[in-house]
């Protein structure tokens, strides 16, 4: 027989030891910094009913960028790409138990088919985050403020990364002083959410495309967010609340915050203020998470509206961040002590070693190989296991102990019933 | 436009807060008595090449029972429906670097497409545990050990279950006594494996159409474990084998085992020692869990041989077994403190309150609803958050704050600065 292939699949990663480490490490901080605000966790299938997604998307993205196919039982499933469809389905079908203000936060993956690149893969992991049932713009800052507490719990400093803060609502009411009509909507935002990447003389003759004889005018309004807030009015709706939001932030202490005109975050539900956060390092310029307000998604499943702000990370772009900034940290084994064994005439006696410090809190491998003592060593050394004890017949005979930390060559010698005691300082640090 | 359902797929699971706080509780005990045993955590994605699954299982029953689709690339890919053939792939594709021993552990979700049962689902959660390396019975051992200790450490007695042991080796000893050949090991294999469900007539008329005029010898052998040992010999290195095995485990304190000749455990990879966990309770009698050795599979990826043993234990049965001897805990919310508002005038001394205790490491949710305070205490007593301190002019005035247990009614004041030393005790039990 052929021998088998051990790659992965196309576009998706193996996690290995030290690579779970660092999707626990991400993971953690996510969990932390969201219940410390009041988020209860939720969960849910990656197999999703492929209507979840046709009625917002459409068809055609469903069907050409998702991994969607018909089971046996000829219904239509897809691998969910996105959370905030199965979220707003979740609280729709019990919209009358949960109990609103709702916050809910969630760590699924997520699937896409595309050509896998650099931040982009088929598979990937995603802090969800939503607000439900607070129309304020209370809501807005204490997202916004969760997604600055994310960052700086992670060790960024501020002048690592700035927020970007727009409203959908303010960029429909430019549309409208253009008498840009439903149909250019979708045309004039895609050509905004790109502007930074694209020449001028590309963006101009996008704009000129849709307004026409206008399009100057456009552009130069466009370019400058103080001739939108005068246009506008800085007493109108829009306008203040952009400055209510930004205000009350910089009351919490977050202070990197700058109102970006052009931001959009592709999703098309989005019906007020959008945020993102983006990298300021030179090396890695870009968007690494974002989200918005979505009023009118839950009124899909039927009933009325339900207010709802929140944002998705993912863990890809956080990644290439926290290693751009050096912010990962050196992985250490959640194995704590490896015992090598010197006979099996002993078992008991060392698996009743084992046993004493695994009931203090003392995680503990034993190596039953038989192998010499020096081959022993050198597996706690491969996998990254600090402390490792040698226990014979002297060690049994005299019961003390010695417990070396093979990354120092610090020894020290103890005696069984104080190991738990000695170990424990140096192990949950 | 037409209401979007909101029923999940078919055979799939949503986890409402409630339902996640179970999962979290289980895959908590499961982590803490892996990681206690030296065991480190790896993960993969749920995502994989057809071919890994069709080298031992077969085209057939990997098309008709599990996910598997034709990619846009021409790949077939499948949905994972158990994590050995993975997690060998994954020790295969670097056994130079990964030293041995090597204890691994992970928690994937598995799909398989058949109709949705009790104990059956088509997505469910599985802890999978795998030793590479350690060819000796202590293998046996420790991975037994874990087992049982994780049974207990869900509060189980051992009155609630019975771990069975068996070997493969055995087994084939049996089957070479009545001359049973390659052609049809398989089918007197899966005949014992049902042999307990099945009654004495229709077992007896399976052994005949296999093993012919000896039936009734093979039948008496097969009821009396003794008369097995007899047989195959005291002295034979396969009855020693579970001698040792169950020897050593009543030594550390393992005493509800029992020899269980039937047991096969379904796999086709399982070369020796194979057990499992069975529910003892009148209500529940069945197999919640098990695993082997298994030390060819790596094989399939080149190379030589690795000694490997294991097992994998499902959340859903697992769930059952809780359920029906009690012993699933009561849903408490992450969320610690709801603090209910009067007026959006005081926004800034609210949140400051809510950051000192986060800071602390009380998890604290902020009312900005603007409703009555008796509407924001019901949806604190709705989500099963304990606390509500409800804050207005009066508490930031006087700088003394009252902390509500909504549970008992117990009422405590306190004032800012005292506030995380009162409450920390109260929430971390």
């Amino acid at each position: 027989m052929s021998k088998l292939d051990t790659s992965p699949y196309k576009g998706v990663r193996d996690f290995y030891p030290e690579d779970q480490f660092i999707q626990n490490h991400i993971s953690g901080v996510w969990r932390k910094t969201l219940e410390s605000f009041g988020y209860n966790e939720y969960g849910a299938s990656i197999l999703e009913p492929a209507e979840l997604y046709k009625a917002k998307t459409g068809e055609e993205i469903v069907n050409e960028q998702t991994y969607t196919f018909v089971d046996r039982g000829e219904r239509t499933v897809t691998l969910r790409p996105e959370m905030t469809p199965t979220v707003a389905r979740m609280v729709a079908a019990r919209r009358r138990e949960l109990g609103f203000p709702l916050r809910w936060y969630s760590i699924p993956n997520l699937f896409r088919y595309e050509a896998p690149q650099r931040g982009r893969l088929r598979e990937h992991w995603q802090l969800n985050v939503d607000l439900f049932g607070m129309e304020g713009v209370e809501a807005e800052v204490e997202i916004v403020n969760i997604a600055y507490r994310i960052m700086r719990n992670f060790g960024a400093a501020d002048k690592d990364f700035i927020i970007r803060l727009n409203s959908r609502k303010l960029v429909q009411k430019i549309y409208s002083l253009f008498d840009i009509n439903d149909d250019n909507i979708q045309k004039v935002s895609k050509l905004l959410d790109k502007k930074a990447k694209i020449s001028e003389e590309e963006f101009a003759k996008g704009v000129r495309e849709i307004v026409g004889e206008n399009a100057d005018a456009f552009i130069e309004l466009i370019n400058s967010p103080d001739e939108i807030f005068e246009k506008i009015g800085k007493e109108s709706a829009e306008v203040k609340e952009i400055f209510a939001v930004s205000a009350a932030l910089e009351a919490l202490g977050v202070t990197n915050i700058t109102f970006n005109q052009t931001l959009m975050r592709g999703f098309d539900y989005y019906t007020g203020v959008v945020f993102e956060v983006f990298d300021t390092h030179k090396d890695n310029p870009r968007s690494l998470f974002g989200g918005g307000r979505y009023n009118e998604l839950l009124a899909l499943f039927g009933d009325e509206e339900v207010a709802a702000f929140g944002f998705g990370a993912g863990d890809v772009t956080l990644k290439d961040f926290l290693e751009t900034h050096q912010l990962l940290p050196a992985y250490s084994s959640s194995t704590h002590v490896y015992i090598a064994t010197l006979s099996k005439e002993h078992y008991a006696e060392v698996e009743g070693v084992a046993t004493r410090l695994r009931q203090g809190g003392v995680n503990v491998a034993v190596d039953w190989t038989g192998r010499k003592v020096g081959d022993q060593i050198k597996t706690a050394d491969k996998q990254h296991i600090e402390f490792v004890m040698v226990v014979g017949e002297d060690e049994i005979g005299s019961g003390v102990y010695k417990i070396k930390n093979i990354r120092t060559g610090d020894e020290l010698s103890v005696r069984l019933d104080e190991i738990n005691d000695v170990i424990l300082p140096k192990i949950h640090k």
